[in-house]
């Protein structure tokens, strides 16, 4: 006969509910009750059935991750959600979003999943319609859909681009470029929009010519520069609307052997952990992506755990981060 | 009355299993019938319940992969293993090591996954060897447990930087110092011996003032450096045994003011992504990481699939990478 909970729960003492709880690390069991437990479990040779659980409790303490695993803040954001929810005792699943959403969709909507993160999100996107319809709990971590009733954790996107633009506007910069991220993303959208903003009403223009749009990688900061070196009007300073785009704009000044800043200043955003080596020295805007993950992960699991109440979205400062990359 | 696949295989004229097979991407299902199954699911709106699968087949369709978030390979492993496993069906659940082995440990046991990859293994590992007890299907990805009969896929860590050393020998280096990882891990140990066995054939010593042992990271190559730079005896050449190693001693030289490498040497290992970049140009010894995730994959897919065949150990050869900072 096999060894059950229950069998667990006797030797140590405790109900099988709280073994339950024990073993998969619930916070609201006390240390030497989790330690107790675990004893027991051990003398009789018991592994908790996360299948078994699945069956008593309809809920898969598993949460979704979507991911776009090549993302710059991937590996910032992975760590504080895995973290936040194995406090919890609950499983981070990785889905790699690969474009094809129908697929990552239905993958969601399996029952495999108490709940997700999105980290991909695009303006307007079908997925968090489609899941907020089906019931399944979500957030949208960093970049949101803009649609309303969601959760969502973001940061001050376009007031961090519009320092970022009165920065260089005092550092007396006139012809300035700008290498922006996708527009599909409410992140590229809200960073091109302050930074427009503001070197509109300091009564500069940003001419097609001094404007790159690709994605957040490195090699957009590569084309991107070389790209904007070839106008007419060489910018004297630009704006990266994320670190690695602006990495990979430093490098590509390395490799044309432009100093910077006396010759091209660069300022990104994020604040990511490359930022701060010397060997780029980055002046960026500075967001908490780990406050920003960890707030997301609490508001997903208080919807698990059966909040109903207003959806909300928590919006982060961002802030100048002054090293040596500004003139 | 709810829809189940029943319903769906009637409508699409295929067999239940083949439903099941076609909704979870199973290649053994071709693009025609997965397509005219997808359709008939789509018109009855039916999805397929991951939970009711792990019942009928008493297998989950889930692959652990147990990784150091922080580690500076994880991203390169990480896409190619998330999407190898995707193509048979698997998604890959995330289990963060945080030196708890008991923990992880029962998280793997409790019948959530199929398999594991294991990716943070130590020499003389408990956790392979506990789970090879209990007959749970695991591989071995980079490091190695230095357990027989396992699976695993690493590379030729004691080749590589034999070739590093007689590079820098031939550069004429005689002072030559070295930033080795952990000696715990098949990685580290392999390297150091690889190294050290070169020098020594060519009577050249590395005394402790030269060496630095800890971990694979960004602030071992920084504190590595430092360190050895104080010692009497400062080294004109260092090879660092991971590229993220390297990166840290990069940055710390130029914080430094040292000219690399007409004032010292800098060489490193795997070949990561920004290895190549302008900024750090480094001469390294690449080995080949998402052909050794994908073989890890399907050592592992074979093994989940029913494989009983003698466990192996596959080797990728590693290359030296002539860039521009060794002498």
């Amino acid at each position: 006969m096999s060894i059950t909970s229950h069998d667990v729960a006797r030797m140590a003492g405790v109900s099988q509910p709280t073994v339950s709880r024990a073993l998969r690390g619930d916070p609201r069991v006390a240390e030497p009750t989790r330690r107790r437990v675990q004893a027991a479990a051990d003398e009789l040779g018991y592994v908790a059935s996360e299948l078994g659980r699945s069956l008593s409790t309809r809920t898969t303490h598993q949460i979704a991750m979507v991911a776009d695993l090549r993302n710059a803040l991937y590996p910032t954001l992975v760590q504080p959600l895995h973290d936040r929810f194995a406090e919890q005792g609950l499983r981070m699943v990785l889905l790699a979003e690969r474009g094809d959403d129908r697929l990552t969709y239905d993958k969601l909507l399996d029952r495999s999943v108490d709940g997700v993160v999105l980290t991909t999100t695009l303006l307007g996107s079908s997925m968090s319609k489609g899941l907020a319809e089906r019931g399944l709990p979500f957030v949208e971590l960093n970049r949101l859909s803009g649609r309303r009733r969601v959760d969502g954790v973001t940061a001050d996107n376009a007031g961090g681009a519009a320092a970022v633009a009165r920065l260089l506007i005092e550092g007396g910069h006139r012809r300035i470029g700008a290498i922006f991220g996708s527009g599909q993303t409410s992140t590229g959208r809200d960073r091109e929009a302050g930074f427009r903003r503001t070197l509109s009403e300091a009564g500069l223009n940003l001419p097609p010519s001094r404007v790159y749009h690709g994605g957040f990688g490195y090699a957009d900061g590569v084309v991107g520069l070389s790209t904007l070196l070839a106008g007419r009007y060489r910018p004297t300073a630009v704006f990266c609307a994320g670190d690695l785009i602006a990495i990979g704009a430093l490098n590509e000044a390395r490799r044309l052997g432009l100093a910077v800043p006396q010759e091209l200043a660069v300022v990104g955003f994020d604040d990511i952990e490359m930022a701060g080596w010397p060997a780029f020295d980055l002046t960026t805007a500075r967001i908490d992506l780990t406050g920003m993950a960890v707030a997301a992960a609490d508001l997903l699991i208080a919807r698990v755990g059966g909040n109903a109440g207003r959806p909300e979205i928590r919006t982060f400062p961002a802030e100048l981060v002054l090293r040596g990359t500004h003139a």
